[in-house]
């Protein structure tokens, strides 16, 4: 008499590979797929790549030339991970340049089931625009909404960096039945310099609010970020790394220390999740007859959309 | 030609009251008043009391007599605190539980301008129920939104203890413009003992969600809460007080450290707040094409209300 989606196992197994990017795509897959195969070997069932694995993070300036990058779905790298996914049974998060068609291109992640087949895709819905992070010249803000793939493993969601600083994103994958919401990421500071105080609290901040994404939601967040150097003409980003798994209390339950390569496993627990969210029933006190001037810009000016009863 | 409100001076210092509660509302309302002189002298500006603090937290159990403890707006409360507001030329946020009408009441929180007026009233959105936190028996959920009052030395956000674990309560609430949101609260540990590492999980859950809301949107948070062990016919609360402010970027400026009657002052700077809005410019980027499937209980049903471009 159960509703809702059928019963799994009662944990799955997440792994993330953090990784340095070499100019060759050739070897950014294989440092992905060492990555992975270390991760199953150690009892991971779902792994995520970082954003943009497969290249260095060429939105540091705007060149027509990096669109030469860009891949379809399906294309190189879903094809490699999808063999590397049916032979290992082990569900790949596989972030892609994703070329659409002649002048539109996204930041997109494929979900690569257990069997290797496409789970689906996501396409990056908030795109930023600051200083060497310069991805509104190349990436059209995603058109497929916030999304849940069923997986062997684990009903996943998946969101691409810049989205991680928006509750809203993460509160509607969560509502579509995430248990666990992947960041591929890439983000660091500029220039080559070991981080000062004020680098340090903005790495705290991008800690905090993704472990506050999992506390709101009751879900796990794991959050996949590169490392290492990259020169550009526009100067330099150094990547911070710090690849983390929380559990749906937020609690920090493995991170990768250090600007190093590393591969992070984490079990996730489905009785932790449904316990969290009998202890602290969030969703249930939701007043959604509130929250609609949420689709406004700004409300700087009335109505202001007063709630109904 | 700026846009825009009124620009204001540079900064502006808020004062919150950490304190225990007795019995005794002219007891309460006595030391609320010498929390406030003491943030005052120190150059506090606008000074939060928290949630319900001029009794104890009654909602441990359902009991009919507990209405006796309300007030209307004006009454009592608002009545002795706009006095001190007007004399001390302070900006005062006054907990109140408040009669609307027989049989109607709600957890408010009467903002108190430095002239004495009163600039508003925050109607608590998200009402609790569970053990020992029995809300939903005394309180009707608020139905004036989420509001920003404009007082004289500064735009500031109310929101209400169970609100703080919702983010669209606190977007909400940073879209109308609030440079600080206030969180008076009541939360704690059940029972009487120290806590355990489970105890202190959930505190720091509950400052990192809080913190979270001030990166995700840019604006300073600052949260008051009650200290001291509470017994009732239920058991016992110890509330773990923990009031804190963090800045913009989330970095706690001031803490109460430990479970003692404080006072905490903190300047904040609108410079602040402006430069970390532009470094992390959220705002900019939200995806409000994207957001309205956020008025939904959950998304398990189709249509899931794609977004439209």
């Amino acid at each position: 008499m159960t509703k809702g989606p059928a019963p799994m196992a009662g944990e799955f197994t997440v792994g993330l590979v953090q990784m340095a990017c070499s100019p060759q795509v050739e070897d950014n897959r294989q440092a992905a797929e060492d990555g992975i195969r270390d991760a199953v070997g150690r009892g991971a069932q779902v792994v995520c790549l970082q954003e943009l694995f497969a290249t260095p993070y060429f939105c540091q300036r705007e060149d027509e030339a990096c669109f030469d990058l860009a891949e379809g779905i399906p294309g190189p790298s879903t094809q490699h991970f999808a063999r590397l996914a049916r032979s290992l049974g082990v569900v790949l998060v596989v972030p892609v340049f994703e070329r659409r068609a002649a002048g539109l291109y996204h930041n997109s992640a494929a979900v690569i089931d257990a069997s290797g087949e496409l789970a689906g895709v996501y396409r990056k819905v908030h795109v930023p625009d600051d200083p060497q992070f310069l991805e509104k010249f190349y990436f059209t803000p995603g058109d497929l909404g916030y999304c849940v793939f069923e997986t062997r493993y684990a009903r996943i969601g998946v969101l691409i960096c810049w989205d991680q600083w928006y509750p809203e994103a993460a509160r509607l994958t969560a509502l579509r039945g995430a248990e666990v919401i992947f960041y591929p990421t890439a983000i660091g500071w500029s220039g080559t310099a070991a981080p000062g105080a004020a680098g340090l609290a903005e790495r705290d901040a991008w800690i905090t609010v993704q472990r506050g994404h999992a506390i709101a939601n009751g879900v796990y967040v794991a959050v996949v970020n590169r490392v290492g150097i990259e020169n550009s003409d526009a100067g330099a980003l150094r990547f911070w790394g710090e690849s983390f798994v929380c559990d749906p209390g937020g609690r920090v339950v493995t991170r990768a220390a250090g600007e190093t390569p590393q591969v992070l496993v984490a079990r996730c627990s489905r009785h932790d999740l449904e316990r969290q969210r009998r202890a602290w029933p969030f969703l249930r006190d939701r007043r959604i007859d509130t929250y609609a001037p949420i689709t406004r810009r700004y409300l700087d000016e009335p109505p202001w959309d007063p709630p109904t009863e």
